[in-house]
């Protein structure tokens, strides 16, 4: 059974910060592990990357094979149900041109002083991909990282991706190869964030590593950031549904499980000013269970961490949202976009009853990938600026530089820092 | 002295490789210490910052005492230098003009099937700005971090700076004030970062830290890091310059030491295509060492970091320039435009000899806060989007949702997300 919360209960104030403090997931202290690994192959390049490989994938591979050929990629193509492939192509064409509004604009002014200002953007050289094997090989996830890359314009997009057992998801090299990835190695786990990172003989290194992974994957991109950039450290998925009593339970109970079925940690909330809404809601929950394949991950998650909220009036349920600051909100409610208006801390939001968030998980052509465990609070969800970075420009002639210079050397001065004075001095013959 | 290095030798490329892996700054092992004190706060919350500070600061505080108040700020304005002020003013208005043009537009459009697609952009709640106490507490600093979080609309902006043996200098908290910052506490170290990242019952928490800091800040917010947002890891500071033989040695050597007196870590590099520009900029640095009051940092800096890079010809300047990355390039040379537009990846660019280094470190407008140790290939300088997050915003009809669902179906079966596609069935009478 979920939680159940009333606003207007006494003790809501404690019960809510106890729910919002809740860890919807333990780390373990893998840091000592994951380091060696990163070490060994920061060391040993390729012979550490396929030793572990061995060892993690039980896979036995020389520096050649590492690489998965055009050849695979082919036959993958071939092997895949070409309905399914349609689809991939149709949600990569939204992602990619939902993706283009987002790159930016480079700015050159003068000011009054006739001091040129200004910044430039320009596409990161290479970046590398981070892709899970095993169950949680989503195709949907590949595009939603290498499409934005491409449309930022980096060269070089690097797949890696583990390969258990010799086993590759057909569909993931698909995704790959509709979204346009430049090389893709059948490595995974802290080694392939190494390889990335640092390089190899075989495996050039990357300036930037995104994609989600399992605990040793984050650990490794938390060392190599600096070396490195990374994006964002995912943690287990939610979503918050935000309904009055125009809500259909069904579809309400339909989007809950969505999330509930990622994975046991995931969490799903209902916040509604309607006591029957919430009533059919669990119940409707309850029935869809029973039918569902992935029923076990779903329920644990629904049992553990699944939430509803009864507010006064949907004016209540605004600051709680802020609060949550949900990876996925949905609002069915008789005026969506009036209560929209008022979310400042959101990654994404759905509006009306005809916009579930499973399309925004495929074909909607915003990004999936989004800012989880109240993370929205202080940051976005991924985008085309997250392969990009900022150079300012500045220009000063002779009159500029007579304008601009006494303030930065009195500062320069100030600092301690004469030095910095000075070379300004000397341009201006004041030192 | 600088370490001289000659394009065309024939071991340029394994030297070259050396110079850029070469490491400037040694972390020492302190994250076992810093995640007690950083547990500390989080756990005891005033009591544990007020230890820690009575420890490390050798201040004796009751919790009333954490906040400085409004009469020691106006005291400090007082005890300050008018022309100081002034000039800080001066800073801030230009730093503030050049950030509001980074400020983000929002998008809605409606596409050729009528899905709503958009992003909205808001700003971060409140933040915490880390100011460095002793020698590195630099007032510049506060303006360039406080000025774009206000820009950005940031409500609440909550300054932390030590105060060894109870001083606190009055620059700072002048900047600071100038600047817009909301609340200041006398409190440093991880203690201060974990007091931002957790809350005490002083001290409200914030939802992203930035701001320089030694390496326990460091360590502390790697280590808060995924509870709050933190900006980048700040490393020492470098400049690149570039010059043909219109360069002025003299003004050059000014550049580098100005670097170079930062920080025994910091690096001056030049890149010339005129071997006696190279001479002559060499024996002016020691010309100048010898009058710089911060002479013996400096020239630790040279000594050890400095380098002088000889090319044949600008054309080979550029890549090298895209592989150092550098925080600052100065470029002085006879078409400097020409030469800027070919480097992919720089911090900040002082175009032509009249804009020194030092105007952007003050009052060119621009953020000072730039990327170091070469994390320019994947990363910006501080701005108003560091204060901001993005909210991206879709909404269907029951038209669109007929027109996208089917292809979400299929992709949320083919990752065997049933659920996923029976939340878009039910409304489609599909499942």
């Amino acid at each position: 059974m979920p939680v159940r919360l009333d606003r207007n209960s006494a003790d809501f104030a404690r019960q809510f910060a106890d729910f919002l403090g809740a860890k919807r997931e333990v780390s373990a202290d893998i840091e000592a592990a994951t380091r060696a690994i990163v070490d060994d192959v920061a060391a040993r390049g390729d012979a550490a990357l396929i030793e572990a490989t061995r060892k993690f994938d039980r896979l036995e591979l020389d520096a050649s094979g590492l690489r998965v050929t055009s050849g695979e990629i082919d036959a993958a193509m071939k092997a895949c149900d070409a309905g399914t492939l349609e689809a991939l192509a149709f949600a990569r064409d939204r992602i990619e041109l939902f993706h283009r509004r987002q790159l930016p604009k480079d700015e050159r002014f003068t000011d009054a002083l006739g001091v040129e200002l200004g910044w430039r953007w320009s596409a990161i050289d290479a970046v590398g991909l981070y892709v899970p094997g095993g169950t949680a090989a989503y195709p949907s996830s590949v595009l939603m990282n290498a499409v934005p890359a491409r449309v930022a314009g980096v060269a070089r997009v690097v797949m890696v991706v583990p390969s258990p057992d010799g086993k590759l998801n057909p569909l993931v090299l698909a995704a790959a190869h509709l979204g346009g990835v430049s090389e893709i190695y059948r490595v995974g786990g802290a080694q392939a964030v190494a390889a990335l990172a640092y390089g190899t003989a075989t495996i050039a290194p990357v300036a930037k590593i995104v994609g989600p992974g399992n605990a040793y994957v984050a650990a490794a991109k938390r060392l190599v950031f600096g070396k490195v950039g990374i994006d964002m450290i995912a943690g287990p998925s939610e979503v918050l549904v935000i309904a009055d009593h125009t809500g259909n339970a069904g579809w309400i109970a339909a989007d809950l499980l969505a999330q509930a079925e990622h994975d046991v940690n995931a969490q799903s909330i209902l916040i509604t000013d309607s006591k029957a809404l919430a009533d059919d809601v669990e119940r409707a929950v309850e029935s869809q269970l029973a039918t569902l394949p992935r029923a076990d991950i779903a329920r644990a998650s629904w049992d553990q961490f699944g939430a509803i909220i009864l507010v006064k009036s949907l004016e209540e349920a605004v600051p709680l949202a802020n609060a949550i600051a949900a990876e996925h909100l949905e609002i069915m409610t008789s005026d969506p976009e009036a209560l929209s208006a008022q979310i400042r801390n959101a990654g994404a939001i759905f509006l009306g009853p005809h916009t579930p968030e499973a399309i925004g998980d495929y074909v909607g052509g915003s990004n999936h990938v989004l800012p989880t465990a109240r993370s929205a609070r202080f940051s976005s969800g991924l985008g085309v600026l997250d392969f990009m970075k900022r150079t300012s420009i500045l220009k000063c002639g002779p009159d500029q530089l007579r304008a601009l210079g006494p303030a930065a050397m009195t500062l320069g001065k100030a600092e301690g820092l004469d030095a910095h004075a000075r070379s300004v001095g000397l341009r201006l013959n004041l030192s």
